[in-house]
């Protein structure tokens, strides 16, 4: 089963498309490629024009909530990614991951939310998925989103 | 009208000169270089050796407030970039910008910041200065600062 | 003397051992090498499986506390490149490091606290241990770390 099939696996088992446009909210690109070399600019956990996962985790969000939008944002990050290789068979390796997330004073669970997109990452990507990895408790984010997700990947040529 | 021309007229628009020694706070340097890929430490909104926005954002400091400060980030970030390879004409394009706001609890728009730094880079640069960003909400900033950009850029050689 | 000896001249300075295995949190790798590009994954201070230095910088932990746990995490840094090179005298240049600090409302050391890793690597590796930085203050990190450190840096081949 080749990675773009896993990956809609994965949109079908979330219960999102993402098809459409991927919007970013201002004036940058959500992917920068140099030489094999791709930047992807960081996601929140919007579907359309909805941002799905709002609010300050360990408080107003649970963590399987900050998971689910952790998720989201790496999805955006694939779909990204497989329209700018064609194909997520294209992917070499994911390099470096960045999880940011809306956190609680007392939360300190960064890493439970990060996993959720780095499982995804490996369930959809297989070996070319396993990444570096910083997760951090910031105070807020763009548009009152849980959690952001930006990344690093090679492509294979 | 070259890049380092549109450089000279964004320093005279905001009335701040960026051609003295361009501080770094700590044991560590301004840029590193390796292959065609440039990396710019944290830039603080400084001007010799004030920092000219100071406070959280949403809270003592109003977003068009922030945004100067994103402004005064993006051009240290240039005017290092300008001194590694001679004139901005060599930079091949922008890759990664992150941009942290020091944000009140309540503050999210801390993308219409980064707006701030990612416009000043594609009115010098033009399209070079396209450009992946992540915009965060951190809870405190080296002395206070309200905003702190870092970038990488590739040079044309 | 060559900077593996160095390295354990910190080691036993800081009187703490960086033999074995150094554990990540979660799903994915400390370190991905891409050509002669290394990512490592944010390290907290951790020895063996605790965490030696957890709470607020500027409120429950102080400045020197920190300092401390920013050596920490940067000697985990170069355990891991040690083992992935060989020797530490493979390290061609340290590219960039990022310090999230977990600070109190109005902590702004952020450099200060980052400084202590900076010179470690210094003075380690000499001058390949020069590089960009950028220090943050966030709200909270995985585990309730006082500080997290990640950094990419290059390889002699």
């Amino acid at each position: 089963m080749s990675a773009d099939t896993r990956f809609q696996e994965a949109a079908t088992a979330l219960g999102y498309s993402f098809e459409g446009e991927l919007k970013v909210g201002g004036n940058y690109v959500p992917l920068v490629r140099d030489g094999t070399t791709l930047y992807i600019s960081g996601q929140v956990p919007r579907v359309g024009s909805t941002v799905l996962v709002t609010g300050r985790v360990g408080e107003e969000v649970s963590l399987a909530q900050a998971q689910l939008a952790a998720k989201v944002c790496a999805m955006r990050a694939l779909a990204l990614l497989q329209r700018e290789l064609g194909s997520l068979e294209n992917v070499r390796q994911v390099l470096r991951v960045t999880v940011f997330t809306q956190s609680a004073a007392a939360f300190t669970q960064q890493s439970e939310v990060a996993d959720a997109a780095s499982e995804l990452l490996h369930t959809v990507l297989g070996e070319p998925g396993k990444h570096t990895r910083t997760s951090v408790g910031v105070y807020q984010l763009p548009k009152n989103a849980s959690v952001e997700l930006d990344l690093i990947a090679s492509a294979r040529l």
